[in-house]
């Protein structure tokens, strides 16, 4: 039921298309909708009696046609609450968005759910992605389920479990001497020639629009209600653009009143962008000295840290980051608690507990974490033999042999 | 809403207990439920309100009191349909129930979800299990959520990934110089002493409800039908036992009508108890020759072999074996259709191939394959350092030192 598409930045209009999502203005063109006409059959009493995946809320996805839809079970993740946690702490209320139970193990199944269906709406039939690993591993499997190829570029210090279960999917996979920018320059070189349909962060419009459906659900789980406080690891940062959208579409369609969470981007120490540019007060990437570990967070340069920075700001948010010391103790403290925590969803616990003590975060708040993979999938694994390049002209190379 | 506990095999009633749920005639002792009552509150109708988790269906489960519930967020999870297996195979309706995405990655959530629940209601705050892996970790997630302490026994050869998770979880862990039966009689010889509360396979009547849950959801999901035939890779054998139990109590609330399912059980060729013994038309333990992987449906002798018979013979289903080969080849198959499959989703996979080349499933059946786990839980890993021990001597003496 999408319109077109809408510039976050200066407001500007276009109709759909599948590239070039970047505004003139340099902002993010994001999917708009007609919502008067979703407000006629998106309502509390119809979800009821819908599907309990992401597709609940088909009024606010790009997809035309259901039968395009590749869906693998995404989405509708539990909101666990952690009773104990809020006694110890103490706090008002504390739940987790157990992402970890999406399809691929992780939060990143929603906006390839998403993407994919919209390129097979379109057609599409090569697809081509650069990540840390999460990212990489869902595409391999919605293409995979979709019957299309996938090419996954991913640093070369990714994780190997990760890289496995990229193969175990049937694509295409490679690993790159480089940061996540440096195989996502691989895709740009090669797509023409290729024929790749680039689903990098930001790079096509169904991404951040099936991440969305995180905060739609967040809504929903509670009652209509919004949480006070959402503490999210950040590295792209389609997590945060994504759920404010869901969050300004909500209050549109007059679903959710009252205020808007203040949201927090939780970084690692090593890798912090969106930290130093809350502090700057707009955004700068993170050009030199990136020294921490090869997860989510590790987004040295995120395609619209602008965008991120202004929602942070508007919501009354802060950005903050946490070590990697901080982050192994987060990890046991969910474990102890029964949470298979990735070492982004315990950075935001570590984000919580230094937000508790610096009084940011008040023991009336009520606030939801998110985990958004499986901890089993950043264990240190040796095992895995995949090609090594640098660049597109390696990856021409490696083929010629 | 339990009224008591009533043999499986006899028919012998008794009061509700949470030990000793062997009768006297050899059979297990399965919990009843009053369904008239039950059946005034649960409803197809009612049912739409509830929440998204097993514990919609409270009316079928052990617990009195919903403070005692201990969940993680598992249950309802997706039952995928598999178009392009079924254009190619070709088959009438495929469906794979995705049991990977329960909390801690594998259908063993639902068991424990059930278990420690009834374990808090009765104020135990020590249980132990012996696993071949993923019940282990799921005892440890819930144990830790729930503030228990929990002690497991695995046999040594065990996927070390699992191992790894279990530690994760803060359990004491442990591996064991034997099979899965070897590592039961460790907590057998120490329940007494060490106050351990035995959580083994129906050792306790709060697992088999758990698991039950797998057959109102599939009841559910499939608009109040039931498949043809279901097919499920088998170990233990309380799923098998679950189910059955599930359709015999959605049947006498009238809430299914028409056939009951065939039931299949896959095992792996090196160890197939189950498959020998529906050939000779009554249960005898597999004794010797155990050479299969250690898999969920390692199990040489289950708690009650008689039983999972009778209800295959019930169910006109069938048993078949699998070779490492073809759960090797349906893991690739598994993957390229973008399922994350355990070996044991995989063998499900493999007896599916091998039923419709026999013609036992033919082109127009509904089926619906099991997955239980996620495919890298069980990728080699070797680096885990835990204490071996042989008997329940060799623990008390490891903790003398």
């Amino acid at each position: 039921m999408k319109c077109g598409l809408c510039c976050s930045n200066c407001g500007k209009r276009r109709t759909f298309q599948m590239k070039d999502t970047r505004c003139g203005c340099g902002g993010t063109m994001l999917v708009e909708y007609d919502l008067e006409r979703a407000s006629r059959t998106l309502t509390k009493e119809s979800l009821k009696n819908r599907q309990t995946t992401m597709w609940r809320y088909e009024e606010l996805l790009p997809i035309e046609k259901n039968e395009h839809i590749v869906s693998l079970g995404e989405g509708w993740t539990p909101l666990v609450r952690l009773y104990g946690a809020e006694k110890a702490l103490p706090l008002q209320k504390l739940w987790v968005k157990r992402e970890e139970q999406n399809p691929t193990g992780s939060f990143k199944a929603r906006g390839f759910s998403a993407a994919v269906s919209l390129a097979r709406e379109y057609g599409i039939r090569k697809v081509a992605v650069n990540s840390n690993g999460n990212a990489a591993s869902a595409l391999a499997a919605y293409a995979g389920y979709a019957g299309m190829e996938a090419y996954l570029f991913l640093p070369r210090d990714c994780p190997g479990l990760i890289v496995e279960e990229c193969i175990h999917y049937g694509a295409r996979t490679f690993l790159v001497d480089g940061l996540i920018h440096d195989a996502g320059q691989i895709i740009r070189d090669g797509e023409r020639d290729q024929g790749w349909h680039h689903v990098g962060t930001l790079k096509e419009p169904g991404r951040v629009e099936g991440k969305k459906t995180m905060g739609l659900e967040l809504a929903e789980q509670l009652g209509w209600k919004l949480p006070d406080v959402i503490v999210y690891p950040t590295g792209g940062g389609s997590g945060i653009i994504g759920m404010w959208n869901a969050f300004r579409q909500l209050k549109q369609l007059g679903m959710v009143d009252g205020d808007m969470p203040r949201m927090v981007s939780v970084q690692e120490a090593g890798c912090q962008p969106v930290v130093r540019s809350m502090a700057k007060g707009e955004f700068v990437a993170q050009t030199e000295g990136v020294t921490s570990k090869p997860t989510g967070m590790r987004v040295p340069n995120p395609p619209d840290g602008g965008l991120i920075v202004s929602i942070l700001q508007e919501s009354n948010g802060t950005a903050l980051s946490v070590t990697p010391k901080e982050i192994c103790d987060a990890q046991a403290d969910m474990g102890n608690q029964g949470i298979s925590a990735s070492p982004e969803g315990a950075a935001a616990w570590a984000g919580l507990l230094r937000l508790i003590d610096r009084g940011w975060i008040h023991k009336n708040d009520e606030v939801v974490l998110f985990n958004t993979s499986h901890a089993m999938k950043y264990w240190p694994w040796h095992a895995v033999r995949v090609p090594v390049v640098r660049t597109y002209q390696d990856w021409v190379d490696l083929h010629k042999l």
